[in-house]
């Protein structure tokens, strides 16, 4: 079981503060909160400024459930770079007897997975994934690609933390291109530049910067170096709690790695490119509570027009 | 494993025009849908809709994820009435070596499952689940007891089906009441009606039913006749495709079975009762693309003003 990593003095205090303003409603497991009016207000309030924003891009619009086939994760890789993230769905099998035994364990809270198989299911571990074999099924691209805006999605890493910022279940605001390379990188580096002066109006004082996915076990820093060599990742961070900046926005270009997977081809016939970008909903309300206080209502007029008006 | 239950004639031939119309986005998987932007528009303008007829409640808002702490589904009785629909979060635990070999299983899509373990987290069943231990840690309830307006949340049930109204990953949109036992009665009822009304002047021919749930193994028929006998729940009906009408919304009175167990008092330091109403937004979408047809744009002008006005 992944070890719970412990919130720092300062995570520690924010969680506490986030909770006692009822912004956030603990569940009982680290990385695991309810939302209260307050806090979902702007989280649906950033969902919005990011659709505004997207317009420009005349964007296709999508929306994923939680779930997603096995089968992805399968075959997109995930589970080689990322396994200790990975949320699989299981579900019971077995007849009355099983159940009985199985209901009797779970109300001691004893170990109660011994009938529960590995079902067709796994938690999204990125918004964007659903959406290249949806892609790849409708045939090659439009001249020019495309863009889908795929609204606030729910997405799942299991890294309990006591960080308030590192939620295990949480919203992706996604974008994703798809097109010939240079389509596509221009589209990802325009965007970079549009999202950090978008979280600027909102007072925060951000950075952007190269970076790298959590690669796990022994390939992982030569996956890391290699990564950010190529420049295929950039976040913008912002100083939440903790010793470390927090990203709470990223722009990632796959080259072909999704549309070689699910066979995504151009209008010209060659394999695609894509990008995507996604919004931390929930981190930047964090970031926006920890800049400009507890309560959303004495906020600056400037965050507010932007994100109420 | 659940077995897949078969579309009917008209359920498969419902699915597949919801397809070709880009409403609905097949993912391999039966019961797990991406939803075009069509589609996406009338689940969000419902949830709208619901809102602004909750408001006589003057509710308290709460947004919860799709995930639920383990412990719930171990104390609330879930697992023994339903073990069939409940679905369990598992993730990796071992090292390098264990990693190495769970990828190149799943890369051959062979069985993975070997160093997945149960965590402790589940996929939320019923959306209202979350709020009960999250108002029975605030303390009693105010005079009158409180209002929860809880959203769309994505829930989940392990039932794959050829039926495009029973989706395994939807929405329920809930509202939920905690208070004195007649408070929560009079609530219930009088919202079965609001329900019925509302969902009339969407067009579609609803009937309102004494309902039980899908109790699993021997005792089921017992347990959902005493349920239909005390009248605890009830359903909104509709003809979509299939021998049998389709429940689109339910009315639950919980009693004190969650009060109990959360330890939630009124004002008056009784224990509380409960109830709940949860609106299928996606099965009153695909009863309303049914009944009006496959493009919202052509729908009864009486329908497009109550949703998009």
């Amino acid at each position: 079981m992944a070890e719970l990593r412990p919130g720092t003095v300062d995570q520690d205090e924010l969680l506490r503060g986030l909770q006692a303003h009822g912004l956030l409603v603990a569940s009982g497991v680290p990385g695991l909160y309810g939302q209260g009016a307050a806090f979902a207000e702007v989280v649906a309030a950033l969902d919005r400024r990011v659709t505004e924003a997207a317009t420009v891009d005349r964007p296709e619009m999508f929306r994923f459930p939680p779930l997603l086939p096995r089968q992805h994760l399968e075959t997109n890789n995930y589970l080689e770079s990322f396994p200790h993230l990975a949320g699989a769905v299981f579900a019971f099998e077995g007849g009355d007897a099983e159940a009985v035994e199985q209901a009797a364990r779970a109300a001691r809270h004893e170990d109660w997975s011994e009938h529960q198989r590995l079902t067709d299911l796994v938690l999204t571990p990125a918004a964007c994934y659903p959406a290249y074999p949806a892609m790849g099924a409708r045939g090659p691209l439009p001249l020019g690609g495309v863009t889908l805006d795929l609204g606030a999605a729910w997405v799942f890493r299991h890294e309990p933390s006591g960080d308030p910022a590192r939620m295990q279940s949480f919203h992706q605001r996604e974008v994703v291109r798809l097109g010939a390379p240079v389509e596509v990188c221009q589209w990802r580096d325009a965007w970079r530049d549009r999202a950090a002066e978008l979280l600027r109006e909102l007072g925060l004082d951000v950075t952007v910067d190269v970076a790298s996915d959590p690669f796990f076990g022994r390939g992982a820093r030569m996956l890391a170096a290699s990564q950010r060599q190529q420049e295929l990742k950039f976040e913008i961070l912002v100083q939440i709690a903790g010793p470390d900046p927090t990203a709470i926005a990223s722009f990632n270009y796959h080259q072909s790695h999704f549309a070689a997977a699910y066979d995504i081809k151009t209008a010209d016939d060659e394999v695609a490119h894509t990008a995507c970008l996604g919004f931390g909903l929930e981190r930047i309300t964090i970031a926006l509570l920890r800049t400009h206080g507890f309560d959303p209502a004495g906020w600056p007029a400037s965050v507010r027009e932007v994100l109420f008006a």
